[in-house]
C-alpha cells in the first residue's frame, strides 16, 4: 500500500488544496493530511484553530466521499526547523510520499530520504490562503474559492468576523 | 448531531479502549478519541509515538466498520493542567458530551460546562495499559488482551523489543 | 462587590493608562491591572522589566491613594492566543468586568462570558507608550506624559539610556 | 527603605506564612511575597491557582491591616535552578533582604549578594502544607491551620473537593 | 577520517568516564564527548553547570594531551526523546561511530543508521556517578575516583558543599 | 589566566570574525566563543546548524594554530533577554573579559561587572554575514570573505544551496 503525505496550514482549506488532494490521491492509495502550526489561532494568518481546520477539511472530503482514504494530523510547529521531518514522521502513520511544492520542505523531506513530489499549479492567484484571508478582512466575496461546506462552516462560527477583529486589533 | 469526546493515551490500545469506543457509539453519533500525550514516545509510560497510535486505533476500527464514525486527533501535553480542557477544545471538532473514568477529568469538563460520564469498567484488572506494558518487559503473553491488528503491528515494528530496550536504561 | 480587569503591557505606565484607572474604578470596587508580557524586557517594544513596571504603577497609585483598590498582577505571554483568556482566569483573582479597547481582546473575553467594556480615549495621540518609547530614544522631553513619580524612577534606573542602547543595537 | 523578599508556594497559605511576614514586617519596611509555581494548579502538591493564592493572602493581610506594607508577585517556575535568581529579580521590585528557610534557595542568593535571613521555626509539625493537603484528602479537620478567611475562601470554591479529585485521579 | 560521539552527562566527570574517551580514541580520530542536560545544574542529580562541566573535562583531557582530539559539545535536553538522535546531530560535528552503554541510546543510534558499539564496564561499582555525589552529600572520601584536576576543580568552587545544600532542601 | 568571551551567530564565521578572535587572543590568554542562536538553522538568518558552525570555526583556527588557545561553546537562546547574561555564565567556563560591539550585550555585560570592550571595526560592509548570506542567494562570488577552509566546507555540505531553497519559501 502507498501513503502519501500532504503538509499545509489551510487557513482556509480551499478548492486549490482540495486539488491537490484529488492529484495526490489518483498517485497513493491513502493520504495524510498534515494540519500545521496546529496550536495556532486568532493571528492574521492563522485566523482557524487546529479543530476548526479538522471539520472544515473532514466536511469536504465526506462531501466527495474521499474521507476514508486521508487521515488527517494536526502538528505543532517544532521550535527547530532542523528536525522538523523527523517531527513529522512521529506524529504520522508511515508515508512513503511527500507532495509539496515549497522548496526547503522538498529538500529537507529529500535529504531524509522521502521521494517528495511538486503537485502541478491550480490557479495559484485565485486559490491562495492569502487571497481569501484579505478578502474576508476587507469584507468582499469568497464563497466560490472554498469548497460550499467550508463557506457554510466559517460562517457559521463567524470566522470572517473574527478575523475582521484580529485585523483591527493593534497588537 | 451528537458528538462525543473520549480522551486517552493509548498505549497500547487495547480491548477495554475498544469497548469504550463501542458503548460512546451507542450514545452519540461520532466520536472524537483524543490521544493524549501526542509528544511522548519511547518512555516505560509512553513507548508509542502518536503516529503509531493513529495507526493502531485507526485498524482496530476500521476493522469493524466503525472509522467513518470517529475522529482521531493527538494532542501534546500542555503545561498548566487548569487549561487543559480548553488546550482540548481547539484542538477537536466541537463535541457535546465526553466520557471518561478520571475524577479530575470528570471534574475539569464539567466545570467548563461539559455534559460527562463514566463508562462502565470492563475488567479492569486484565484490560489495563500498564499491565499491558510489563507483561511486554517480561516477555509474556499479551496477545489476546489487544485487538488482533495492534498486536500484529507491535509486532511489525518491534514494539515490544522497543519497551524493554527502554526498560532496560539506567536514565 | 464588583472587580474589574484592566489588561495592558505598560510599557511604561503613562498618564492615559492612569486615566482608564480612575474611570475603571468609577465602576467597579476593584481592579486588577494586569501586567502583560511578563517575561519581557530590554526590547525596543518592551524595554522594563514586570518587576520595574509593578514599581512604576504601585507608587502612581499609592500617590493618589488608589493603591488599596487595585491588585497587580504579573503574567507571562501564552503561545496560543485562543486559551489566552483562560490563562489570565488562572492568575488573577476572581473579575466580573473587563475594560479593555483591542477589539479582538473584547472578543475573546465576551465569547468566554464575560462583560467587557470600552473605556473612552483619552488624547491616545499624547498618552501612547510607543510614542513615548520613541522620545526616549530620540532624547527629547516626555516628562509630562507620565507621573512624576514614573519619570523619577524611569530616570533613577537609567531607563531612557537603556532603550536607547536596545535602539542602537543590531539585533 | 528596605525591602524584603519571602518566596514560597503557599499551597495553602496557612498560619505559619502568616507568622514569617509578620516577623519578617519587623525588620523590614515592605515585604514582597513571591507566590512561586505560579503556572501549576490541580495538581496533587499544587492545587490552588496563582489567582486563587493571590486571594488568599490578600484577604490575611488584609484582615490584620498588613496588606498595603505587602506586594504578591505571582511567578512561573523556571526551567533552569541556576538562573532562578535573576528571574526572580526581573519580577520583582526592588529588594534588599531575603527570608527562607531552604538552604539552596539561601545559598543562591547569598552568592548573588543578598543578605539572606532564616525566620524562626514556627511549629513546622503543625503548620505545613503538606499536611494540610493531606488532611483535607482525607476529610479530617484542618480549618485552625489557617487563617479564618483562607478556610472560607477555601470552602466556597470547593478547593477540598477538587483535591480530593485530583487524588483519586489515576495519573 | 574516522570521528567518534560519546554522551553522557557527567556530574561529575570520573576516572571511568577518562577511560572511555581513551579507548574510544585508540578506535577514532576525533572523539565528541557530548555533554547532556546542559540546561541542569543545581539539582541532585545535576549539581555542576554545563560550563563547570566543560572545565572539568578539558582540564582532564589537556592533563594527558588529550585535548586536540576531542571536541566538548554541550546540549540541553529535548522534550521529545523520538528526535533526540536528530537534536544530537544538529548540535555537533559530523561523526561515523557511537560510544554507549545504555541500550535504549544505542537502539535509537542504530535506528538512525549509525554503528554504536559498548565500551567495556570499567569497575562501574567504583567509578559511578550517582556513587560519587552520594560519597559528597556523606561528607565521605572521592578524591581518588575522579582525576586529580576534578577533585582540585570542585573543591575550588565549593561544589560538594553546593550538593550538601541541595541535599539538605525540602524540594 | 585571563580568559576572554567572544559571542555571537556565526552565519557564516567570516575573516571579520577571525580577526576579532585574533585581537582578543592577544589581549587574553584564552578565548571562549560563543556560538549563540545554537537551536537554530534552516532560516534566512540561520541557515547552519550548530554542529556545522563549529565545523567552521574549528578548522579555521586548527589552520592557524589557534584552536588549542579557544573554547568554542553553542548556546541556545533564551526567552528573557534580562537572564542572558546569566544564561551564558551557566554554559561556558569562567571568564574575565567580554569582547562584542553590540551596546546592548556591553550594558548587560558591565551592568553585571564585567569588563566589556568593544573591537575595532575591520571593513565591516565587505565582512559582514548579511551580506555574505545575500551574495549565497544571488548566486555571486563570496568566496574571499570567509576563511578557505569555511569555503570548502559550505560548498561540500551544499550550504549556499540550501539557503537558496530558504530563500525560495514562501513560509
Amino acid at each position: 500500500m502507498l501513503r502519501g503525505l500532504y503538509p499545509g496550514r489551510f487557513q482556509p482549506f480551499h478548492l486549490g488544496h482540495l486539488n491537490v488532494v484529488k492529484w495526490a490521491l489518483e498517485r497513493v492509495d491513502e493520504l495524510v493530511v498534515l494540519i500545521g502550526s496546529a496550536q495556532e489561532s486568532h493571528t492574521l494568518s492563522n485566523p482557524f484553530t487546529a479543530g476548526e481546520r479538522i471539520e472544515m477539511i473532514r466536511m469536504s472530503l465526506k462531501d466527495i466521499g474521499l474521507d476514508s482514504r486521508t487521515i488527517l494530523v494536526p502538528i505543532p510547529d517544532v521550535l527547530m526547523n532542523s528536525v522538523w521531518v523527523y517531527h513529522v514522521k512521529i506524529h504520522t502513520p508511515r508515508f512513503n510520499k511527500v507532495f509539496a511544492r515549497n522548496p526547503l520542505v522538498l529538500r529537507l523531506f529529500r535529504e531524509a530520504g522521502y521521494e517528495a513530489v511538486m503537485p502541478p499549479l491550480y490557479n495559484r492567484e485565485k486559490y491562495n490562503s492569502t487571497m481569501i484571508r484579505k478578502l474576508m478582512i476587507l469584507g468582499e466575496d469568497w464563497s466560490d474559492l472554498v469548497p460550499r461546506v467550508v463557506h457554510d462552516y466559517i460562517k457559521e462560527i463567524h470566522g470572517d468576523e473574527r478575523l475582521k477583529d484580529v485585523a483591527g486589533s493593534d497588537k
